[in-house]
């Protein structure tokens, strides 16, 4: 199951620039997810402008819309931003809410057998509403979330911690959720408000999973261009829960598979374009890449420093 | 051989500060190789100011210093410097260059046999002087670099790029040089002036290497606390080229071994002010400290999305 939003970006990188294209958490999370697992349970809300054909295309990879709000005279969610050249940092330009306003999620009876959930940055309190709903214990809820309600609804914030197995957040979110700067130290005091598991993505250096006293340290896949960033994060995320769920082991080492997985898929996302690219991928272009993940962390180490 | 500076450093992070602490390229390496290799050919200048416990602590390990002159009037160089909350970025307070303004390298006979050399951040005339002095054909020449010379001695620099082995930059460092924001484009560029070999420092995001179309990344180890940076590059390169000279073998795959090597002495540099950790460092240390960095890079990868 996903929770988040479908939506309509307008993109500015240094190399190009689109108007209007198909986005949201929940969109990317699902082309993502969906080449290792379905169904895919999509929760969400959607103006009547949401195109049909891109239902349809998502429906095809099996995903199903049954918690899926359509509002007919409403307008999805809308975001405009502009990346700068390092592609780390951006402006937002525009970010319209449209529907999203009215998000009030109900979770339908069909979907209360998901045993992976992920919830998409959110509003907390929404993500708190979708919590609220489930009539069972999942084996794993991931929860994404931003600086932005840490500034405005830190409180509400918490209580969704305390009630998630795993947060993805970035670096710099780490530091701001934790008030600590080492990533160490962030994690660990992530950790104490509930989550036992912590993946701090670093973009183009790659992500760390924190799980107890353990790290595991993934790289990004150094690449020539970065297009366009957006949907990154929500496409690690979707590839991380979908390979966890087709796999259907929860222990530490399958965890370290899926951050490579995620980040195999993230690096997909990147180089072209909104989900462009996540949509012409086949099995064979992803064993590929992680097999060059493979190719990128591989080192034989045995050491004797006796004289 | 280690050619670079021995000198004095005042040094202020958030952690604290220290007014005056031994400090200098050829220092930190040669604290670094000086636990895998022996004897190391030290080439560098020293005022009459230079402590001779320290030449002596160095010389216990190992260090030879017939390449160094000693000008018993003069003052060793002296760099002040304070890091920021990053820790990635800091303020050069003073650079009184004293008698490294002299510099004029002399490779003594009883160097000629080394098959190793790294030469040390130095302005590149002073890299090539000593380039001209070899009569043999080393095994491997490795070099460090700044912006500093790239901004006032681009054209010496590419002529020190074309004799080369392997260059170690910073990830700023390899943008400016190649004119590439993209690491791996940069690298190509880099590849096209000389070193076969381009070692990326990316601090706290850990290395990259390259060689032909090949890449290996090495995470850095995440620290509760990194309390002063201070020799981090030069004790990577210390450890690098001391572990490389010990095994004597420079395949691919042996190179890769030797950045984590590079890495884990790195990681043991930064948590206490200037050389002061690699003084105290045991083979056991050591040891150990490889193999957490086995750990967090430890992944067993074996995927197959055939339906």
């Amino acid at each position: 199951m996903v929770i988040g939003t479908m939506a309509f970006d307008a993109l500015e990188t240094p190399f190009g620039k689109v108007d209007r294209i198909i986005g949201g958490s929940a969109t990317y999370a699902a082309w993502a997810a969906s080449n290792f697992v379905h169904p895919i349970k999509q929760v969400s809300i959607i103006g009547g402008d949401f195109p049909e054909e891109e239902l349809a295309a998502l429906r095809e990879r099996g995903v199903e819309f049954e918690g899926v709000d359509v509002i007919p005279d409403g307008k999805s969610f809308f975001w405009s931003g502009k990346y700068h050249m390092d592609m780390n940092t951006r402006d937002s330009l525009i970010t319209d809410l449209n529907v999203l306003a009215q998000f009030d999620p109900k979770i339908p009876e069909s979907y209360q057998d998901c045993d992976y959930i992920m919830l998409g940055n959110l509003v907390p309190a929404v993500q708190l509403q979708v919590l609220d709903q489930l009539q069972n214990k999942p084996k794993l809820i991931i929860m994404d979330t931003m600086n932005f309600w840490m500034d405005i609804a830190m409180d509400k914030l918490k209580e969704v911690l305390k009630r998630v197995d795993l947060i993805m957040v970035n670096d710099s979110e780490a530091r701001q959720l934790s008030g600590e700067y080492s990533l160490v130290k962030a994690a660990k005091a992530i950790q104490a408000m509930g989550p036992k598991y912590i993946i701090i993505k670093k973009g183009e250096h790659g992500a760390l999973l924190f799980y107890g006293d353990k790290i595991f340290s993934a790289p990004a896949l150094p690449l020539e261009d970065v297009f366009d960033p957006t949907g990154a994060g929500d496409t690690f995320a979707g590839g991380f829960i979908g390979y966890l769920a087709r796999t259907d082991d929860l222990s530490f080492s399958n965890m370290k598979v899926a951050v490579v997985i995620g980040s195999a898929m993230a690096s997909f996302c990147v180089e072209k374009f909104g989900p462009t690219r996540m949509k012409e991928l086949t099995a064979q272009d992803i064993e590929a890449r992680v097999a060059s993940f493979v190719d990128l962390m591989d080192v034989d180490i045995e050491i004797s420093l006796a004289v």
